[in-house]
């Protein structure tokens, strides 16, 4: 069966229904159901399922309403779920909960998960620290295999994953190295833990790593989780797998937004109210509105020399779009280039003297179609350039080879310049490219014709 | 240790340097240090290599020359490896080597490796079926635990993955359900395996689903793998996590280039050839370049109110860059809904109802600047738009708002089309939208213009 047919199943209106399902459905197709569902309703369904459900469906990150579930509930409910679900997912559902309340919560939950959340919510968002759980299974380096399946057995279900063991040194507790499950249940029942350990040092991430970089490790490494440790060797959690690949999916949307130039939204399309979307939208765009307005300055500049030739006007959309394009090729180029690691802050260079040729490679491409384009034109008949319509072609060529290159190294370069003062390239080189190969872009074009034009049109 | 310090290891330049390090390190790392060499260099390392060691490396899918290495070797080298290599990876890498070479290593192949190559070759790239491997564990559903446990042990080193283990019916052979080995080791030993089964029907996907799908199924259920079933019920091979991974990035590369307007390059930045690269951007930029021309087009046509009024050349650039932004913000954002599977092909009125009223909100907004900046730089004397320059800052602002709402009624709807006509929204949005929304700006403008300058300036 596929997921789809699943969730084809009929809708349930009331908490009843809900329990039929629980134990017989994958939970994140409970998730997926209740997510359709308004907040009371939500609210009544979670509050009348049994306690490990409840956790169950609470634990997984799909589930929209969690933070506001949790605060609508009474503190005697709400809280015996909190100190059920895996340390990670309740820093993250507490984080979204207003300050008041969330005191509240955080006052009736057990020392040592309040210490564990506590630590987890310190992280910045988007960091390996925010990311972790402490929910992992640790054993001293001088037991046997016997002795730490037996212990793997008896903490299986308070564990978020058993296919990792991280093996300590039993005085300083500092990390010894890393055994996988599947070694483990290979070696000999007696033989240390230790003889079924990888040859070489264990792979780590330090606390305030970004999370694009612990993904990228654990890809590199096809690992299922990292352990997170900190200055002084001690594992203070894990990253796994399934949080990594929903910390891609959610920048994947992020980068995409914003490389669509508006503010990322986290939430589903119709779920963000109309104000929400005029505001992250909204923003944006006006900023971008009044950079563009540079470019209404710099036609007024040249005012006069539209007076003149008013055929200039003609080309100015097609020459400016052409410098856009060009410059968010090799923008969006490098950005991902950056963000796989292919290409490093230090190789600027290398890329500015890459793209100057290809740029003017492919200034030259358009430039040639431009001027074909207005000859054309101006023998079949179909549209009068005017008497010095060669000189207009040659402008137009011109005009694209600067625009497309300077397009290509300024759009090249920006994404450098952006992450060397600490902005994530992703996030900004869309507009600020538009606005800067714009407003650039007519003056080259305004100088070219300059050049070219001037004692006959000009 | 991070894993940035261990790569920056010193460089080594003969076989031999790598042989010192094989085992004692990540083989993530030693195919790190292997990219950064000639082809010829590689081949030789890979042939010097003890089998074992060899098969590793070539099993990474980061190994960006595996598949000229495999080629350059001689026959009886590089069948072994074949042998040795996933299935899965074998067939991603035979797919790159040219007919007569790749006819010649398929004929040395065991019959039995021969037929799962062709298997695993015959299905789509970028499909369920081409990203499976035929390496994984399944029992029949009459054992134990115990026998369940002896068998993975001895196939332990040539599965893929042991973490999930496939139930089969022991006379069809078709999937009764999954198990997973976390569960399997919590069970007691004489227990019948299905004793520790998930209690519902195992998630499978077919073999032509979508990668992205089954990303989504995967990451959805929190799944290490799924397994891939045929239209007779029968496992054919299974997805594993980190394989979804690599092709998550390898999509979210692709997304990123399209978005930008150029062919997806699947090499890193510095290893594309300057013929290669101009191939992958000259080719959407004259594209996109012959349907700007439709701007030019659109300009001859009002040439003669151009004349009348060159003021309303001035504004050109700005109110075509606010169509082309907000038309854009619309396409990203509703691509990745429809990507994430948040808004469906039937929702597009839906979304239609909502992005009218958005689109006015914003052009509002755009249009509320224009006419104040026009007014201010009038009334402080920075520039004189004429006697007429309030009516013009009307044309301003309406055909803003008419501009903005156009871009966010057709960015938004675009990718709609494009996935009704079976294209990739990602693929074709950005480009085309960029040339509609200027178009139609055009237009939209001087339509605007004619409505309240008539009789004054036109």
């Amino acid at each position: 069966m596929t997921p789809d047919a699943i969730t084809e199943a009929p809708p349930a209106s009331a908490p009843s229904a809900f329990m039929g399902r629980l134990g017989h459905e994958p939970v994140a197709d409970i998730v997926e159901l209740l997510n359709t569902k308004s907040l009371d309703e939500a609210t009544e369904v979670i509050a009348a399922m049994p306690l490990r459900w409840a956790v169950e469906v609470l634990d997984q990150p799909q589930f929209h309403d969690a933070s506001d579930v949790i605060a609508a509930l009474p503190q005697d409910k709400a809280v015996p779920l909190l100190e059920g679900m895996s340390a990670d997912r309740v820093a993250d559902v507490l984080r979204w909960i207003d300050e008041e309340p969330r005191a509240r919560l955080r006052a009736g939950l057990s020392a040592e998960t309040r210490a564990s959340i506590d630590r987890l919510m310190s992280y910045p968002e988007g960091t390996a620290g925010a990311l972790m759980t402490t929910e992992f299974v640790s054993v001293p380096s001088s037991w046997t295999i016997q002795q730490t399946l037996d212990h793997i057995r008896r903490v299986e279900r308070s564990r978020e994953t058993i296919y990792a063991i991280y093996v300590l040194d039993p005085a300083s507790r500092r990390l010894v190295n890393t055994v996988t499950l599947r070694r483990l249940i290979s070696g000999a029942s007696d033989a240390p833990i230790l003889s079924v350990a990888q040859p070489y040092a264990p792979i780590t991430v330090p606390p305030s790593l970004p999370q694009e970089e612990v993904a990228r490790t654990i890809s590199k490494y096809d690992f299922l989780s990292v352990p997170v440790v900190d200055s002084t060797g001690h594992v203070i959690g894990i990253v796994t797998v399934d949080d990594v690949i929903d910390a891609m999916i959610e920048e994947q949307s992020e980068d995409v937004q914003r490389m669509g130039g508006m503010e990322a939204i986290d939430e589903p399309y119709f779920r963000v109210s109309f104000l929400e979307m005029i505001k992250k939208r909204g923003g944006w765009l006006a900023v971008l509105f009044l950079s563009e307005m540079l470019t209404a300055s710099a036609m007024q500049a040249y005012a006069d020399e539209l007076e003149k030739a008013i055929v200039l006007a003609l080309f100015i959309p097609l020459v400016m779009s052409s410098g856009g394009n060009s410059g968010s090729q090799a923008t969006s180029l490098i950005i991902r280039s950056l963000a796989l690691g292919e290409v490093k802050l230090a190789d600027w260079w290398r890329v500015a003297l890459r793209e100057l040729p290809t740029g003017m490679a492919l200034g030259a491409i358009l430039g040639l179609i431009g001027v074909l384009r207005i000859t054309i034109w101006q023998t079949a008949g179909i549209f009068d350039y005017g008497e010095h319509w060669k000189l207009l072609a040659v402008t137009i060529g011109a005009a694209l080879v600067g625009i497309v290159t300077f397009g290509s190294m300024a759009g090249s370069l920006l994404p450098f310049a952006l992450k060397r003062l600490g902005f994530d390239p992703a996030a900004a080189s869309a507009p600020f490219i538009a606005t800067l190969v714009d407003v650039t872009g007519i003056i080259i074009y305004f100088s070219v014709a300059w050049l070219f034009l001037r004692g006959t049109l000009l």
